[in-house]
């Protein structure tokens, strides 16, 4: 089997990893952006080789896992190019925009757009790590799109993955996705801020800081390359989310400004039931 | 040594078992509002024994690790029981409201006002561990007022904790901290909130959420019953940091809207360094 990485970073690296430990013949060509990644994907064990798109017609099987708008350009190339065999997938943390890109394609059957959530607050090659997915959510859109013969093949990877499969439309996903993905990112951005500004004039403050602090502001440290496109793209539900978070921010502080502590009481005893719903 | 924990949770309950292997002969002694608590702190080895507040004059430590706002009226009656050598130190998120209640207390100088930085979303008996305070955070907030003789009892305790000692005035505690701990927990509480309201109306939502989410919403399963106390001791400041902090979410709100994406990036770009301020 020859395997295909376009963008060898944190997932692409990860995907690689894994896989390598269940394909032992299989050789792993990288695609990137910058030479420095591939150079250290190589000697990372991530990636055999590295190659050129033009290559491609070679892969039986190509993981697109670069920043999503990069994906809108890349997608619809790389279908042009593999052969009618290949399984191509994507892993961006948008699904709709790039299912349309490729709505018409000729080879769109090759393709199944999907989104992995797993991840941490860092990126490139370094960042790849083994069993990344492994118990993870990974999200399936327009399925049927897909045909048959890849849509086993991609399920085979994802179960050597260890993950767990949703199906999901793409417009449904991109939705969700902003509530418990993308505002979460922007909230932890915009906390890191706050302080931060606070900062310059106040000396030892992050001293001050415990795990707590640092759990809430962990996703800022984020790649904004990869971010900023997210957010371009689910644009209209981001700001949605981050509407009803203003909102309820202002109304908390309403509640402490008016001494409704009781209410101040209830809104976090009515949100304290997180605990059951994350078990 | 007789030390005396008055609450015995996650706090005074991980201070007790700490101490407890650094002082093998002392016997710790537990008074808490809840039966419960006291009984379990007995079978979990955290206390040897439940008392009455009438019966601190015995005491060589107390250790006042409830609520701020029950604080404020245990820590005068202590100061009225204990004995001239006794040591009581209290350990709430909030300083200056502690700190002005004992004030003129003709036993102040036998008070001591901390506030270490550590614990963890749970809370009571149960969730108490060993070894919470080690390499942490301790805030101590106007030495001057504490006897050289106390003072130096405290110090050899936070220092068999394992903990670094910041000096600090109260107000400046509580300005400071509303920014690297007060915010963190309503932001996150509210973060849980904007989704919970979601998901009311949208199944499988929380399917989707990953290891970013549960990070960010993470302090939304703290215990109202601690927290809201904190938040009307420390209003002022804390309605502060959250003008601040809503300002910027709508600044990037504006930016999405408006199409600035130089700017969402920019934003991110700036706020990453945090990577480097929380190492």
């Amino acid at each position: 089997m020859k395997v295909y990485i376009i963008g060898i970073g944190l997932i692409g690296g990860s995907m690689a990893l894994d896989l390598k430990s269940h394909f032992k013949k299989a050789i792993f060509f990288g695609i990137d952006a910058s030479e420095n990644n591939l150079e250290e994907a190589i000697k990372l064990g991530i990636i055999d080789q590295k190659t050129t798109e033009d290559k491609l017609i070679n892969a039986d099987l190509v993981i697109v896992a670069v920043p999503v708008n990069v994906a809108l350009v890349i997608l619809p190339k790389v279908l042009n190019v593999i052969n009618d065999n290949a399984l191509v997938i994507d892993v961006g943390s948008t699904k709709f925009p790039i299912c349309e890109v490729v709505a018409n394609h000729k080879r769109r059957r090759n393709f199944l757009a999907t989104h992995p959530i797993a991840g941490t607050e860092f990126s490139g090659p370094n960042a790849a790590v083994k069993e990344l997915f492994k118990g993870k959510t990974n999200i399936i859109c327009e399925v049927e799109k897909t045909a048959y013969k890849q849509q086993e093949m991609a399920l085979d990877l994802f179960q050597k993955l260890g993950m767990r499969i949703r199906y999901m439309d793409a417009k449904s996903h991109d939705k969700h996705i902003a509530y418990v993905s993308h505002l979460s990112h922007i909230s932890s951005f915009m906390l890191g801020k706050t302080v931060i500004e606070k900062e310059k004039n106040e000396r030892d403050i992050f001293d001050m800081a415990g795990s707590g602090f640092e759990s809430t502001v962990r996703l800022a440290k984020s790649s904004p390359a990869m971010w900023t496109p997210i957010f371009k793209q689910n644009k209209t539900n981001i700001i949605e989310t981050l509407n009803e978070y203003i909102i309820n921010l202002t109304k908390f502080k309403e509640l402490l400004q008016n001494d409704n502590y009781d209410e101040v009481f209830n809104e976090m005893q009515n949100t304290n039931r997180i605990k059951e719903i994350l078990k």
